[in-house]
């Protein structure tokens, strides 16, 4: 276990949602002396979206989701930590199968209503015993909190991530708790590794699905921490039918607003913790592009800065190189006129123009690069496309973390 | 100045080049003690070619280059070293047009006969007075040699990086020497910092123009550092038509293929250089993938993982997580089959068909990544498109070079 992120927040109160009860259980995926099973279990009624990893590689786990998503019913999660399950062939779908199996068998529900998880290195397949006397153990369990149920998803992570928020719906007060796991290989085309978003509302599936998907694209969708993309990256969104208000199954609906307003907070509160414990994160980082000519290209744009190793390791070290914030804007392939380009550290102008600001003061950019959060801003001077995506520094931390993670 | 890099490879014995003539002054563009512009003159006759950076926010001495090189001729280059003039607005832009008047009048040719690169900090204006007096200085030295030049367009390099071959077109020898910098910045879409060939043979600039381009893209957009793009990358070739030949002037010309087999190789060989200089290089990473529906998916491909930190940081770890190769493949963005994939570090296939091969035994590739020569190879099983490409590990020795570099 590394030191604890310098970025840490602390973990939150969260209420409880009705209709969803939690287990963890020891399953020994790895030999260490934690639990590494988490069993979420939803009452009937309880619909369930998700989005997942754009790898072409994908885990069986996230092929599993992929195809039971569409029928939007959801009784019990499993989330599996210290090992991907990934690149394993025919024995490792077999291994969710016999997962999706146990759970059904053990709650009286169908296979399709279990949505699975794994985490941890690639290319070992998941031992089908442990995982299935793990599912019991967890089965016959009493009920675990928030904090054990988001500990037990982690692995590489230096500290728990959770969030929660409410919304008025139907005049109902529905709730939301979201927990979420993710350090490293952490990059766009979805981002993140594995995070579960709960709440008591009351959803039809594509709807929910729809809501997410635009929570993901401002959140999730807008981190990277090295540019690396999971195999099994998947968020999970289940809502419980419980708050007591007519379901919701429009956009215009009374309230479906409201509860789009709360998905996309707590997705950007969850995205922003994975980047707060980004490996050897010393400094988080708001990359805010406007003036591209789309929102698209400003995203594209502010990725390129935001993986950019040169800027990254420019931060880490408390240098104001807005040299290197040009350089990535030009390697971006994305429409950029450099005699029309602005840049600022906070508040800061440094450049503008094409060139220096006259008389550029650098006390108080380097006043903002001794702090731990970082804005950069980039105007094209182009149109009207804007899109703030969110990174860490690249430090020393990051290397030793990676060079020896297997081992 | 950092350590020499461990891959470092002696400076070779260059031979002269009939019609060029090298010589190297202080300017001063930094406070050091060295000399920092290179000034080499050709004689009459001397035909040019050049690829630059694909940056959206080039250099001013890289317009000034594009401006140029459609005309076909050179009598001059000009490389100063410490300051890259980007993003200095029209004060960079004034500065190389004053150093093309100063050389034009200086040998009595045109200011478009004058090439000029430039490489160091981004965005402070080269000072036209240290220039002019530079080049002056240049004009009245004596001449240097090729190792006082390669060490003259240095900057971050931690060893002179050079090499010569020959060809025999029309009945005669020719002979190649060509000289580059680069350590950081360096990511494909062109390459390398800066990279100057002199020949003796007699090419029509069209055709230098197709041989480099062909030659470029076999070796300066195959390799990558850091996945970052310079604004101010340049590779010009130069050929004084001194070897007696009668001139190329199509690719079918007799001599032409031997021509741009040694063009192709020198080439590559400064390629695999500007790698071995790679900011905190440990290992020299040759990324061989086959098997993919096109060429340039399979280079996509191959610099998906080049450019992967998370694999890059495993083999400095000498650590055989060949699950990252997946990861990175799958985020590549390209055609591929999970379950055709296989991968081999060196000559042990460590996965095939999509999972781990039978009986896989850790132990030659851990002999493997011990070594400073490490070879990845990827197969798709898609197609017959195939690409090789070259990076270094990532380092703690990069995050050192890089959060101070400015300072």
């Amino acid at each position: 276990m590394s030191d604890i992120s310098p970025l840490a927040t602390p973990f939150p109160d969260l209420p409880p949602i009705a209709g969803v009860s939690v287990a963890v259980a020891r399953a020994r995926y790895k030999a260490w002396d934690r639990c590494d099973l988490t069993l979420v279990r939803f009452d009937e009624g309880t619909t369930v979206a998700g989005v997942t990893t754009k790898s072409k590689c994908p885990s069986p786990e996230v092929e599993w989701c992929r195809a039971v998503l569409p029928l939007g019913s959801a009784r019990a999660l499993v989330v599996n930590a210290g090992n991907s399950n990934a690149f394993t062939g025919s024995r490792g779908r077999a291994a969710v199968e016999a997962i999706a199996a146990r759970v059904a068998a053990g709650i009286g529900c169908l296979p399709s209503d279990v949505l699975v998880s794994s985490t941890g290195v690639i290319g070992v397949p998941l031992p089908i015993d442990k995982a299935e006397a793990g599912i019991d153990a967890a089965l016959a369990a009493p009920p675990a909190s928030w904090l054990q149920a988001t500990e037990t998803i982690g692995t590489t992570d230096t500290f728990p991530k959770a969030a929660s928020t409410s919304a008025i719906v139907g005049g109902r007060t529905v709730t939301l708790v979201g927990i979420i796991k993710g350090s490293g290989m952490i990059a766009p085309d979805m981002a993140t590794m594995l995070g579960y978003i709960f709440t008591d509302a009351a959803i039809e599936p594509g709807l929910l699905q729809r809501m997410l998907d635009e929570a993901n694209g401002q959140s999730f969708s807008c981190i990277t921490v090295d540019g690396d993309t999971s195999t099994s990256d998947t968020v999970l969104a289940f809502a419980t039918n419980k708050a007591g208000h007519a379901p919701l199954a429009s956009i215009e609906d009374d309230g479906a607003d409201a509860f789009q307003a709360a998905l996309s907070e707590i997705c950007l509160r969850l995205a922003h913790l994975v980047v707060r414990d980004g490996e050897g994160a010393s400094k988080f980082i708001e990359v805010a592009v406007e003036g591209a000519v789309s929102d698209e290209s400003a995203r594209t744009i502010g990725l390129s800065i935001a993986n950019s190793p040169l800027v990254k390791t420019a931060i880490a070290g408390e240098d104001a190189n807005w040299g290197r914030i040009v350089m990535a804007v030009g390697k971006a392939g994305e429409p950029a006129e450099r005699d029309r380009l602005a840049i600022r550290f906070g508040a800061t102008q440094v450049a503008s123009g094409g060139l220096a600001v006259e008389g550029y003061d650098e006390a108080p950019v380097a006043a903002h690069l001794k702090g731990q959060d970082i804005e950069i801003g980039v105007d094209l001077g182009l149109g009207e496309g804007r899109a703030t995506v969110w990174t860490c520094d690249l430090t020393h931390g990051y290397i030793s973390i990676n060079a020896d993670y297997r081992s």
